[in-house]
């Protein structure tokens, strides 16, 4: 079987490094390219690239994604800063290329994309359902962005089913003791020396309780997914967004 | 909108007499029978039951279903000691009755089946896996059926994603120091006073690890998967096995 | 041996009802009394209790006590409401019947008291900690009272060992998100249905966590701690105030 | 306040050279040295060094530390492989020289050595106890030798409190489910992809459990403990082995 012809674009940044020994680590995968700032383009043709790995900057990002899919090249997308005028001309450049596929991811890490699938299948199970994030003291915003994403999932689930308030007596709290408030969702932000990111879901019904937890130990963590997304978005025209189109849960 | 009309058969053991303080409670049910030993099947049909919920004996269940399926009479089944000949015995009836449906579930808390649901979703994208079950001392058995069920099904995902054996260095060990093997995955057992039934399944890819654990700290755990497979039972003709089959997961 | 005369007040209440249970179970104890509201109090006199478990109200509990020291009958006490005028009360009480113990205790359960200990002596070598309990939701208060009390001694032994302030690098907060403070240390409140009590003690160093978890899973879990008091009880003349002194810590 | 003079030895090994950048990093620390295999002890002396860290080989450790103390060098040692004839032999070294401090700690993690001595303090107060350690798959023996050393410190405890066996109503099993005994503790190994070094002790008593665990996420959490454990041997002339000797629990 022939492999599939892999460049990485921003390879010489933490992650991008990273996928680029992930690539050349993977038996059915040829590195083609490993770009840099400055490198040209023109490279991902010359090469034959068939995909490529985008870990650049909102700033390049459009550049690099115009010429792939110009050159019916399928991307994998983890830049962020994503608004909605950016993925209605990335529609319209698609729709130029039919045969091409794009992945936009906001997490590549499969643990993080099915503790937010899971938890909100579950939710409609339990009455009680709260959010704790866990992360390293020097994250400058809480509560993280995953958090509010799966609370927010957590909470239109809840609403799709019809669910009341969730049962909550207290009536003196101290300020804060409660978490934030997430569409009906409590969410707590932990900051402690030592931690990654980590993040914990915990949901409770009549006389029991169910909790999801996820540990990132190394940003290492993104790479499985990085390459699975690799491997589906090249039979997967069009725009997909989020890793979890690509995960099979049946 | 007219209420359900439910009967419980082993009304008087503890599962069974917490069952009746359930379908009492709920708002679209009506207590219509309770039946215990000695108690006659006829009451059933006397009283209008629309649906059975059966936790009785093995040596009283047949008869039980019998009567109820002749009669129209769904059923949602707690009783354990099911054999291929009762489940064709059991078809053979309800073949009779098109219209009738019975549910059997090994296990009516939500939180374990879903713990088992998503451990089987989630086994194919980790290349390690091991099951914990934590038990009261009193417990005979290890591991319990559910674990080993988890196990089971587990390893049944690993085998259709082909995937290999789960990685191990491990060259000196002391006997029983890495847990039972069931189909692969290694599973061990806590006997602790003050718990009562645990179960965590903890699986761990590249740079991550996804922890789902169920906690049963009492047995009114059994009841909302009780109400919820009496409501479905209803409308669902035909033999189903497994309360997951009535949960919808997307 | 001859065993320990044991009386029980309160007797009627819930946990008073489990003490009566304990103390008629322990090999070493004899029950002599069980007195609830309006039982005299001459009883323990006459059938000669050398302790008693106090177990009733803040408005019972000093007349309560005014007998048993005058009569030489050592005190274990549940009852809360402890004011500092009542302190020195019981102290001068106390200064006149030299020979005669009371232990007071806020929490019988020995594994909370030993979380609260061992958060304390942890807290000088961790930079990070933070703490985080759960309960049932028809708790009314948040925090806990064991949680706040948990976070004070540990802000003090933060204080003695003169560290610096927790590193917390949050420029953008929701509101609550980051818990309540309690003496410089993040309190989390979780409601959860399915819960009874449970409180964790997170510790975060370079490279390193350390947690400290406490689970209540039913209120016999006061009795080990009631009957370690009452044995010590009898030997330790004058005021106790905390289970955690009768604890052998070394 | 003059900076204590600090020499590392083995710094060219992981731990050591991590070592070299955290005694660089201390405000009350001046690295004076920093040798690898080859390098002339004398440099110790020439440079004032009046403390080192100790992280080589067997083979070269005794070597080391007779140059040191005949020196007046104190020495923190985390080289293993320490046998009653070398600890003998240190003895009589550190009896020529009675000012000169030496500290062996077969661990520098602070977490650990606290998790160990938590452990063993509470383990008379419960009835039931357990150990489980994880970690990652290379690991070659099962139970971590800190795993079988915190069940051993844990088993002697109970012993000298005159406990009975733990509880275990186990009948039928499979082979390995109850884990491996260590001295009348079970405890379980489990080797996941993406965990470093974990361990957790269950203890478990009437109505509730209290679990103490230590997540080791880098292996700079040895740090702290060489950096304390440098300051204290300096003030602690003589032979002491293990770092919990220089913590204070009070």
């Amino acid at each position: 079987m022939s492999k599939l012809r892999v460049a990485v674009l921003g390879a010489k940044g933490r992650i991008g490094a990273e996928a680029v020994r992930a690539v050349e680590a993977a038996d059915d995968m040829e590195l083609v390219a490993a770009l840099g700032r400055g490198d040209k383009l023109e490279t991902l043709a010359d090469t034959g690239a068939q995909a490529v790995v985008e870990l650049t900057t909102p700033a390049s990002v459009m550049g690099n994604l115009d010429f792939c899919i110009r050159h019916g090249i399928h991307a994998v997308v983890g830049t962020t800063g994503w608004t909605d005028e950016r993925l209605a001309q990335l529609t319209t450049w698609l729709d130029g290329s039919p045969e091409t596929g794009v992945l936009i991811a906001p997490n590549f890490s499969i643990g993080a994309v099915l503790t937010m699938k899971f938890a909100e299948q579950a939710a409609r199970y339990f009455e009680s359902v709260e959010v704790i994030e866990l992360h390293h003291p020097h994250k400058v915003d809480a509560p993280s962005g995953t958090a509010t994403r799966t609370a927010q999932l957590i909470g239109a689930a809840r609403e799709r089913a019809g669910m009341a308030a969730q049962p909550d007596g207290t009536t003196t709290a101290l300020d804060g003791a409660r978490g934030a408030q997430v569409d009906g969702v409590p969410v707590h932000s932990i900051r402690l020396r030592g931690l990654l990111a980590h993040q914990e879901v915990l949901l409770g019904g009549e006389g029991e309780t169910l909790t999801i937890r996820h540990d990132s130990l190394h940003h290492s963590s993104f790479m499985p997914g990085i390459l699975l997304g690799t491997r589906r978005v090249v039979n997967t025209p069009g725009l997909t967004f989020g890793l979890e189109h690509f995960l099979d849960l049946n």
